[in-house]
């Protein structure tokens, strides 16, 4: 690893996997986000399924490839939800990936998403707000995420304009995606669930939530030149995701390490 | 019947039927499907309501005129629900139909699935995964369905690349629908709430069912010609919904009995 | 205020202060609206959250400008956050919108409807049949307005072919809109999550409540000239509504007092 272009092509390599494999990727994820995610899911390959009853969650999770924990609308159920599919994780080897959404908003969210860290996560993704919450004070980012990702031996997939992923050892950004991606509502959560869904086809997970977060930018560049505004946009992502080939996207991959 | 006109026919006559009278159509469905689903409704003339609150939920269902209970994410809130609405729904003769979504991934939601087809479903709906779930091993697919059509007094829809309805002496085949409908979350379900719809306004259900099938499967068809991939297709497939004409649904209906 | 001009500058002046705050609406709504009234929010420029648990809603509320309160998919876990929240909302004078969605449907939830307005909405948003549910019979619709916004002291927006804004005083009638509106789920909750928004940057909630009528039914008949059905409908009226420019606006709109 280490020239862009290598990563560029890993990213590739791993959207051509999961559409090989159609991994299973259930998601334990917020009410707002789940159709989207779904459908991001779906269009780039993998299968998505949804289901948080307890009476019912472990065979789901245990049919799995990946798991998803995103802590969106976190009531009572989900808690429990997390719980039980942790332990199946565990139990059977599944990766799974930790998406602390707001865990600035809510100093319980914040404690429940350290908590869920000491289970170990495959990869952890979050925004820099959600970040200082979990990470505390820092001056150089980079040596914080390399911090974290020492303290929770897990990798770190930091989005925003620019995203960074850090197993402790790597560092890559990841300079693609469009200002409309914020714009609508779910984008940082589907591209978690991706992140699962490479996870389940890529063993090193740093190389795969970067080449997740290479795929998810590059389909929002091409989107959004596709797109009038963040509606059409929605659309034309999932469209751009379904049919995004490996020489458009490393012509436009702009990663490094 | 019989012949494969007519049964477009029927197909453009139902549809027009739920245009005019614009049937109430109670949801009890998955959190993933819930707004599509309701889209779907809404686009093809039918008004939607979706609540499972156990204080509220019986008078929506005895002022609808047809019931939808679909097994996706089926936690405790989801089984009381069911079990109040199908009380009302007997009481009030309300046509209702079956999606036993996942039966397959669960055994529990397969065992709960049994027991909600010995209260009489009007019809069910579902893929041939889940039916091999609910129906075991069969050499001779046909008979398998006539056999648990007779077996449980219900229509029985079978989706997949070729839709099959049988109702014990009857069976119709769909050729109609596209790749694409099934990389959009939440297709069968919605399609499935379309059945209800079209029970509302036909008496017979293997007709209604039949008739619900070829239009979904033609409105993805013409859909797909508009779509550069499953996001504008999810979009399409709802303008074409809700502009789809008599001769355009006769011309491309692929049906037989 | 009362020449048509002015109701028209003042809508796409709240519109551009939204766009400049971003105000935080943390919105209690049904399952089926939550993902288009976060992304109408967003396409306006405001920041949704959409968390119910009774553990973590506190601080959500706390830290929003203001609060959505929609009784749809109204279940025990929601009559609880409501609950809470609007003890929030009253210690942190934070503005908050009722929309009593399917009060005519459910003699329950138009009882807590009233219960809640007992608790002083900045103002309530609802259609000619919940409406009626809710004020009980009369001959005048404008008498009818008046009277119920001096009994309880709010705000009421009557919204349809033509939507009404009445403060006890004043009254605007806004005829922007597109028969489309009504064929998109979650369209009318989004409204009212966009008057909630509008009420965070505007003291005036009359004001507030009738610009962001204007601004949807502006946007609704932009959007239908893009689209092609309800499906390019949703997407497009999200496209308007994040790129309506004020000459637009103006020019479009048809509001009078």
């Amino acid at each position: 690893m280490g020239r862009p272009s290598d990563l560029a092509a890993l990213a590739a390599g791993v959207l051509e996997r999961v559409r090989t494999a159609r991994p299973r990727v259930h998601c334990i994820t917020n009410t707002v986000a789940q159709a989207f995610t779904a459908n991001v899911l779906l269009a780039a390959g993998a299968v998505p399924s949804m289901t948080l009853a307890a009476e019912e969650i472990a065979p789901f999770v245990a049919s799995a490839d990946a798991l998803l924990v995103n802590l969106g609308t976190l009531d009572r159920e989900r808690r429990d939800a997390i719980g039980l599919a942790l332990e199946i994780a565990a139990e059977e080897r599944i990766a799974w990936l930790l998406d602390p959404v707001f865990a600035d908003r809510s100093r319980g969210r914040a404690d429940f998403a350290r908590a869920l860290l000491a289970r170990r996560p495959r990869a952890i993704r979050l925004n820099r707000a959600e970040f200082a919450a979990l990470a505390g004070a820092f001056d150089d980012e980079g040596a914080a995420l390399t911090r974290f990702s020492l303290e929770h031996l897990t990798v770190v997939g930091l989005t925003g304009e620019v995203d960074r992923v850090a197993d402790g050892v790597r560092q890559s950004a990841v300079a693609n995606g469009h200002p409309l991606m914020p714009r609508v509502t779910a984008m940082g959560c589907a591209g978690a669930a991706l992140g699962a869904a490479f996870l389940a086809v890529e063993e090193d997970p740093w190389q795969a939530v970067t080449a997740s977060l290479v795929v998810l930018g590059v389909a929002g560049e091409v989107a959004a030149t596709l797109a009038q505004g963040p509606g059409s946009f929605a659309s034309a992502i999932l469209d751009v995701l379904h049919g995004l080939d490996a020489d458009g996207l490393v012509a436009r991959a702009r990663v490094t390490s």
